[in-house]
C-alpha cells in the first residue's frame, strides 16, 4: 500500500472518543451526552491518566512538562530532526462536549497509531500532545499550556494563576494530580511543524455541506465590558424626556454593533453575549447597566475600525442620553494568521481525499495559534452539528470524525516526509 | 381669622415626619436617611403605635378594620354626615423614604389639629386613615387595604395572602401585630369626598418649577413579561447571517418601544425595567432573554393603541431574526380619571394660595384611586427633589411639604363644609 493510500481505523477512533466521553460525562434530559472535565480537577487527572495509557500501549516516548502538557512522540528516522506537532486539550467547559479538543489529541494517537500498524516511518519525529488549561473554564488566561510551551508567559507565572472557582492555585493542584512533569518549559526547540484537527464549533460547514475547513488563521477579538450608569427613575411617574436610562443605551449599543458588522460585512462579527440591569425591576428605569461587546475580525485593521466605531457610538449614546460609559478591556488579541504553505497543504490534502472543502478563519481560539508564533501551522476542522459547542448537545458524525483524521494522518505524512517502505 | 387665613404648623409637621422616619430607619453613605417598614412588621407595628398614640393625643376616635387600616374621626357638627377622608399609608418598600404615604397620613393629622386648636367646627366629620400595604412590597397586590376598604377585594382573601419574603399570612401577622381590628370591611357608607397628600415620587413638578399638582387621575398599565428564545451560539464562529440572537430583539424591542413613546407622546410612557440574559457570557450569543415592558397611559384607548404597536414589534421581530417570543401579562390596569370638581377644587385653591400649579396625572398607584370608586377623590402632590422615591434619598422640602398641607387643610374645609365661628 502506498502512503498516500493510508486511512485511518475511524472505528478505533470514535471508541477512543466514546470512551473518554464517559469521564466527567453529563447526560441531559434528551440523550445529550456532554463532558464537564475542567482543567486540573480529578475528572482532568483521570482523562489524562486514561490517554497516558494510550500512549504507553503505543510505545510512544511519553514526557511531562512543568505546567502538565502531555507530549507523546514516535521517533522518526532523522533523530536530529524537530518533530511535528499533532494535538489539542482534553479539558473542557463545564457544559462540553466530547469532541472539542478531544479530538484532536485522539485523532493525533490513531494517525501515530495507524503509522505504527502499517510500519510507516517518518523522516522527522511525530508527537502527539494535549495541552493545559485550553479552554480557561477554570484558570485565566485561556490556552494556557500552549502559551507557556512557545514561551509565551512564564513557566512561574503560570504556577500562580488561582482558579475562578475555589481559589486554588494551578501550581497546587498541577502537583495534586500529579502532572506537575519534570519537562522544561517553554520547548528548547521549535517543532518542524504543528496542526490541529478540531471542531469547527461554529455553523459554517454544515451549512455549505462541506466536510473539511482548512483553517487560514484566528480572528482577532476586541472584549469590551461598559458599565453604564444613569438617573434610576420610576418608570410611571418619569416622563421620556427626563429620562436618564442606561437600558435604552445598552440597547442602542447591542442593536448598533449589530448594524455595525452587517455593515463592514466580510468576517466581522459583534455579540452582545452579557447584559446586566440594576436594580432590574419592572417599573423602574435601571440606574447601571453592565454589559460586554465581543467584536471579531481576521484583519486587524478592520478591528481596530470596528472598534472606533463602536467607540464613537457609545460617546454619541452618552451625550445624548444622558448617562456614563466606562470602558474596560477584557481582552485584546490580533488576528493569527497561519503559514500559507501549511493552509495550502491541508485544502490540497483534503481534497486530493474527495472531499469539498473551504478555506476559512477560527472564530474560536485554539492551541494552534500559540504554536503558529514557533512553527509553520494550520488546523483542520470539520463540521459541528447545527454548529454547537460548549453545549452537551455538541456533536459531529463519524464519518466527518473519519474524514477529518485522513485529512490529518496525510497532512502529517507530507509534513513529516516519509521514507520508502523497506521492501 | 377667618377660615381661609387658617395654617399648618409646617414645624409641627415636619417633626411628627421626623419621629415617624426614624422607625426603621436606613442610614446611606452620604448622609441619606431612609426607611425600611414593610407592611406589618414589627417596624410597621412601631410605625403604626406611634401614629395611634398621636391620634389618641388629639382626641379622635379611632378605628382599626378587619384588614388592618386605621381611620381616625373628627365629629362634624352633622352627626348623619359622610366624613371627608383623608390619609395614605405607612408602610414602606425595602429601600423606601420619608414622605411617600407617610406625608399623606401625618398632614391629615396636621389638618385635624390645626382645626382642633382653633376651634373650627365642620359640617362634614373628618377622618384620617392609613391603609394597610399600600406598597405590595410584602404583599400582593399593592393598594390591599383601601382595595379592601372599598369593597374591590374579599376580606377573607386579603386575609389569606401570603407574603413573597417569608410566605406568612397576612391574617397571621395582622393578629401578631396587634392590628386584626373588629371595625367590619369594606366601609359600611361610602365617605363624602376622599383628598391624598403625596410627594410626586417623580421630577415633574422640580423640573417645572411648580409647587403644587393637581392630579387628574392615574395613569392606565400595562405590564408584560417576554421570554424569547433563540439559539445559543460561539460568538467568534457564528456568522451573523446564521444566528438567531434573542439579546439582539431583546434590544431591539427596548428601542422600539422608546420610540412609541416618544412617538405617541402625550402621557405615554414605555420602560424596559428588567432583562437577563441567559447563560450571559461574553462569547455566547443568548439562548434566552427575559425582559419586562411597562407601558403607561391615562388615556386607555390610547395605551391600548401602545400595546398594539408593541405586539406587532414583538412580531416582526420574531420572524425576522427566528426567535420564538413567549407573553405573559404580568399587571393589567385601566386609567383612573378622578373627580374633575376635586381635581378643579384643589388646583383653585393651591392657587389661591398664592402656587405655582400643574395639572397632572400620577403615573404611580395610590390609595386615592381605591377610594375614587365610591367618592368624589383627588390628589395633592408636591415636588421630590430629583424626582426620586423608593429611594432612601427621598426628600421633599420643608416648604413644599408645608404648602402641600395648607392646600389639603383648605381643601378639606371647602369639602367638609365649616359653620360660621361661635363669636
Amino acid at each position: 500500500m502506498s502512503n498516500e493510500a493510508l486511512r485511518v481505523d475511524g472505528g478505533r477512533l470514535w471508541a477512543r472518543l466514546e470512551a473518554l466521553g464517559e469521564i466527567g460525562a453529563v447526560h441531559g434530559p434528551n440523550g445529550e451526552r456532554g463532558v464537564a472535565r475542567l482543567a486540573l480537577t480529578d475528572e482532568d487527572r483521570e482523562g489524562r491518566d486514561l490517554v497516558m495509557s494510550w500512549m504507553h500501549d503505543l510505545g510512544l516516548s511519553v514526557v511531562i512538562d512543568a505546567v502538565g502538557n502531555v507530549i507523546a512522540t514516535r521517533a522518526g528516522n532523522d533523530a536530529g530532526a524537530a518533530p511535528v506537532v499533532v494535538g489539542s486539550h482534553i479539558d473542557t467547559v463545564r457544559t462540553g462536549g466530547r469532541f472539542d479538543g478531544n479530538l484532536g489529541v485522539l485523532a493525533g494517537l490513531e494517525v501515530l497509531e495507524t503509522l505504527e500498524q502499517h510500519g510507516v516511518a517518518t523522516v522527522h519525529p511525530v508527537s502527539v500532545a494535549f495541552f493545559t488549561n485550553e479552554e480557561g473554564a477554570r484558570f485565566q488566561p485561556d490556552m494556557l499550556g500552549s502559551l507557556v510551551y512557545v514561551g509565551g508567559m512564564a513557566v512561574e507565572d503560570a504556577l500562580d494563576v488561582r482558579a475562578a472557582d475555589d481559589g486554588a492555585r494551578l501550581g497546587d493542584e498541577l502537583a495534586r494530580i500529579g502532572y506537575a512533569g519534570p519537562q522544561p518549559c517553554p520547548v528548547a526547540a521549535a517543532p518542524h511543524a504543528a496542526v490541529e484537527l478540531h471542531i469547527e464549533q461554529g455553523p459554517v460547514l454544515e451549512d455549505e455541506g462541506i466536510t473539511i475547513g482548512a483553517v487560514t488563521g484566528v480572528q482577532g477579538i476586541s472584549w469590551t465590558e461598559l458599565t453604564i450608569s444613569g438617573q434610576s427613575a420610576h418608570a410611571g411617574t418619569t416622563p421620556m424626556r427626563l429620562r436618564h436610562d442606561p437600558g435604552y443605551v445598552a440597547a442602542a449599543i447591542t442593536t448598533g454593533v449589530r448594524a455595525i458588522a452587517l455593515e463592514m460585512g466580510g468576517t466581522q462579527v459583534a455579540t452582545v453575549g452579557r447584559c446586566e440591569f440594576h436594580p432590574n425591576l419592572v417599573n423602574v428605569v435601571p440606574s447601571t447597566v453592565t454589559m460586554t461587546v465581543d467584536l471579531r475580525n481576521t484583519d486587524e485593521a478592520l478591528l481596530q475600525q470596528s472598534e472606533e466605531v463602536f467607540t464613537a457610538l457609545c460617546e454619541h449614546l452618552s451625550l445624548e442620553e444622558g448617562v456614563t460609559i466606562e470602558r474596560r478591556t477584557l481582552a485584546r488579541f490580533e488576528p493569527v494568521e497561519f503559514d500559507p504553505t501549511m493552509v495550502d497543504l491541508v485544502e490540497a490534502t483534503a481534497r486530493r481525499l474527495g472531499h469539498s472543502t473551504k478555506r476559512m478563519p477560527s472564530g474560536a481560539g485554539h492551541d494552534a495559534q500559540m504554536l503558529a508564533r514557533v512553527c509553520p501551522t494550520s488546523m483542520v476542522f470539520v463540521p459541528s452539528v447545527n454548529g454547537l459547542s460548549h453545549n452537551i448537545a455538541e456533536y459531529t458524525t463519524p464519518a466527518h470524525i473519519t474524514s477529518g483524521a485522513d485529512v490529518l494522518l496525510q497532512v502529517v505524512l507530507a509534513t513529516a516526509g516519509t521514507l520508502p517502505p523497506v521492501v
